[in-house]
């Protein structure tokens, strides 16, 4: 269960403090260019400490290809194999192997925590399934774990982007107590901090440019898919697309998405509350979907929980966090996004033997 | 993509109108006592016109069982094949096949539609990728696909119930612009019908005495598993648990579950922001989900589409349809949670081999 | 566990003496042809009492179709539900489920064997395994069981014959003591049915216009795919292809297949050691198997055994049997082949984009 | 398709001259304690240059684990991160990432082969499939990536041969055209290198102390499962256990494993020709299979072959090579045997609820 899709299939592992986080990339088309510096642009968003509202933790996420791609002479033949400074290589069609090293670990920083049940972390339940946990910085449960994540989405999405015009962005599009926007959003992870709290948020992804098609009729739908990926991230509670939850408030004739022809001759939608997907399959209008994240549950304020002894104990959390996971989380989002979707658009291949061109 | 699950698996097949729809229920462990009876109890709950708000057709749904299961004698050991009248069965271990015949079909109703796609159904995309379908009454589209879950979800929850004493329930919690209770709710309804609408829901569904331990940590979270279930039924647009979309504008200081030990010495939690779910495992809490259905996208009032000439046309429906695809769905969310929660506590089986007792 | 396949699936259940056998046959693309009367060809062939050498037992074998096909129109188009009298029909990309019923059991011929355990049956290892069994005929381990194979497998047939050219042919190649022809098949049947005994025998497999490229390099090489469907028949000890057993005895330099430039300038290859799979990838060459059946484990003479009271017997059965089990087994071993090679040519679809035409 | 198993999972990636090959074991139990330096023992045993007839080519395989297991202190909890020179670890139930970097290349070796199809193996069939290839040492198709197998066999064993009992040995026993024995194997392959040839060979295994009730009746069964893993190593061309290909030749009298009680009281079987295997399911017998491998296709001796240009060629093979892979193969058919049964026990461990004591 550490394995995401069907064909385009992402397997990852790695416990934060260990020596490293890594997957494999398998079910990739051979023959395709990839562009490793997008890699370092996704993980760079990713990265703690470079952005308002996250944490100062220093990661290094250099990502080590180890197979499945070579460096390409000017011809765009394979020459060579792969290293950390290769920028355009072209895929073998085999699987493609990456680590990212662990480092600045400061695994001593949780030695207080080995014993204690962290609230509203994976801690307690994790020990009572396994018997034997990774106290360090949530081990397997930390959300580090989806740096490996944006390394497969962001080779997923240039395959999207390049081949079929597939566009997707994710924005923090909600939170607190307000709309955000660039002045309160800093403000109110100010505010939090200052508390020694943390806020959720909402986070918005839309997709652009898919073709219809994508998605399967009954235990494939697309929505399906993608609520499954996005409920794979740490700490999101609830996944809704086009008109969401606010559809359950609509009637019958308001929430119809009618089709016309439009001025160019082509079936159009008038409106999209279905969100670009109906019935499972992708109708070619805009993949809308929302997600929403709780507050970090470690805060520098005192918590009451127990430790494995069974004894009672109050916490009061030292190590570094992120005063609000949606910000960071915003490339994860778009990264499962696009490991999804071009999940969808290699399945939809077998769908029919004769397409029309 | 017409299977569901990793052990216990329900794989379906059946158009709404073709002969008859069916499912192979496979990975169920030996020697388990099923009550047939409750099969048809539930059936009856999913059947049309059997409550308020649902449609006047009538379908039968009688399952036959063809396969895995084996009358018992008085000792309890298996002693014939199954038949329609049987009631307490015993699983073999091998896959139960089953099939519900489409009888009532009047398929002949569905002429007019065959060329033209519905707004907000499936019609257009499905036709898009498949360049080929059933256009009476949905075909493998239809609603009528989740009687399928429902046989399956019956068995499951008999397991969960009796081995385990899982209970699930779900209601329609919400809906209109109103809250929902036993007498707005048949008002509301009427009030769509005569205006020849429809109208969305909310259900809720709760899972009480589910042990600790069950999903995985990263790519088969429970949450992940249940959206999955939930998103995979025809109308759902959004899925959340626990403190759902709510934990956005909630402080971490607020959506802590903060843990003590109980009068009885056990480890216990204050609260249940969680849902019953931390880190992708079960806490042993009550694990509470919410869904939205959209209106029935079929209604009788007047809609702009296209037919698959590319021609514009009105489109008024005659044909029966629930004016809320919620009431009628409320067993079927049942049964995916069923399924999938079998399916999680067959998993969690093999997670180690000594288990403290 | 009762799923064959990755993108081409075949799920299938029933016991041998239970109301119906039957499956899903899943991943089937739309707008497919398929004659429906080459199933009943198919099943014709693997039905006792048809052949030499078979047992007299009278199955019939209709198979009903219950979804993902439609009977056609003059133009091809869709025009209704298909029915047991349907010759010609399309496939709507949606899962087709089917079932045979089991008639002619005599069940009660079975009585004397319900707390048998057979020789060389899966009784005993099955009774120890699940703490249940049906001992009626063999239940879920019948041979019977493959008759969903060939439902299957002259679906896929179709498809590779008609879209691809690919023709599979499998025949009796060797048996008994001397190599196998018209005259001395029915002798060596004959002599063993005289002495109440039973026989072996060798089934050789080839493929004829297979396009170079179908297979994966390591998890999913050609021969391991074929291998695992050959190996999942009841009664096959062992599977080979090309040079085989024998190749252990080449040198490297004999065993090499040499290409050359054939007359109309195409690669060609000298020989066919290799068996037209090379790194796991079909080559382009004729695809040669070899499969060894054991004998009839069910023999007439009297063989010890114990019950499950744990008691020596002796047991002779008296039930109808096949004297050589692999002479019924030819067209299921054509099926299983079918059914891989379908699933090698779409999992080949996703390979790689761009094809030179 | 780079993933082999149901609950245990081994993904494994690397071509033989990119950077390192890797793989992920999925599936594996909470608490086990693994000894790492056994791990370092089975690669050993594959390395190049250490035994008779093995090439002399100097491969470093030093494993580094990355993630799923921690050391463990004095009393078996866990205390740290795994390094390479650990001992006695415990898996922490997450995935278990591992490396070998590949050193000592000598990638220039193969400059010569950049353009050429080598006659058997994987280079004409694989360039046609995929359009681009690792030309250098077979890449992916390369015998190397099987270290990858014996880094997941040699954790499997050692929680068989631990917690079941179970042993699994393998050896050379037949090749040529003579038997095999310490003396004239030498002698062999001297022979055959002088005349710059290369040799096959037949690995038999054995498996000792199995429980009954491995595999499963219909797409599971033990021989089925045993037959894919050994058929997804290269160069093997034929498969077979217990009686084999010679059952063929059997009268079912003869083949007949018949049944007594022994002198303890148990059941027990007077002959072995099921190999350990009835109806798919292991039934407590030693388990005891054969496969067989074709010679090395590389040779010195000079080859017919074709370029990727379609220029006919001769090729003189200058490269490092092992004259017979068979002596090689052995830890490696021990290792996928072994990961193969670990897969079987867990996948047994959900096949009823109540087990007897």
């Amino acid at each position: 269960m550490n394995t995401f899709g069907h064909i385009f299939r992402l397997t990852t592992f790695g416990e934060s403090h260990g020596p490293a986080m890594g997957g494999v990339i398998d079910g990739i088309p051979a023959g395709l260019v990839i562009d490793l510096r997008e890699v370092a642009v996704q993980l760079a968003r990713r990265r703690p400490g470079t952005g308002e509202g996250v944490s100062r933790r220093r990661e290094e996420d250099r990502c080590e290809f180890l197979s499945g791609l070579m460096e390409v002479d000017a011809d765009g033949r394979p020459a060579g194999s792969v290293s950390m400074s290769s920028a355009e290589v072209v895929t073998l069609g085999t699987p493609i192997g990456f680590i990212i090293r662990n480092i600045d670990q400061r695994s001593k920083d949780y030695d207080a925590l080995r014993h204690v049940f962290r609230p509203s972390h994976a801690d307690y339940a994790w020990q009572m399934k396994y018997g034997i946990r990774d106290w360090r910085g949530g081990g397997r449960s930390s959300g580090r774990e989806t740096v490996c994540r944006v390394v497969a989405g962001a080779v997923a999405r240039q395959i999207l982007s390049r081949k079929y015009g597939i566009l997707i962005s994710a924005r923090l599009s909600d939170f607190g107590t307000a709309g955000c926007n660039g002045e309160n959003l800093g403000m109110a992870i100010e505010d939090a901090v200052k508390s020694g709290d943390s806020i959720g948020g909402i986070v918005e992804c839309r997709v652009a440019g898919l073709p219809v098609g994508l998605g399967e009729p009954v235990f494939g739908k697309l929505q399906q898919m993608l609520a499954s990926a996005m409920m794979s991230i740490g700490g999101i509670k609830g996944f809704e697309y086009g008109a969401g939850f606010g559809a359950a408030r609509l009637r019958g004739t308001s929430a119809a998405d009618c089709m016309h022809i439009d001025s160019d001759g082509n079936p159009a939608f008038s409106t999209n509350y279905s969100g670009g997907i109906q019935g499972g399959i992708s109708n070619g209008e805009e993949v809308v979907m929302r997600v929403a994240f709780k507050p970090t549950p470690t805060v520098s304020a005192p918590l009451h929980t127990i430790d494995d002894a069974g004894r009672e104990v109050v916490l009061e959390a030292r190590g570094r966090h992120d005063p609000c996971i949606a910000v960071r989380a915003v490339p994860v989002v778009e990264s499962m996004a696009a490991i999804t979707l071009l999940d969808a658009v290699l399945m939809n291949m077998v769908a029919r033997f004769d397409r029309p061109d």
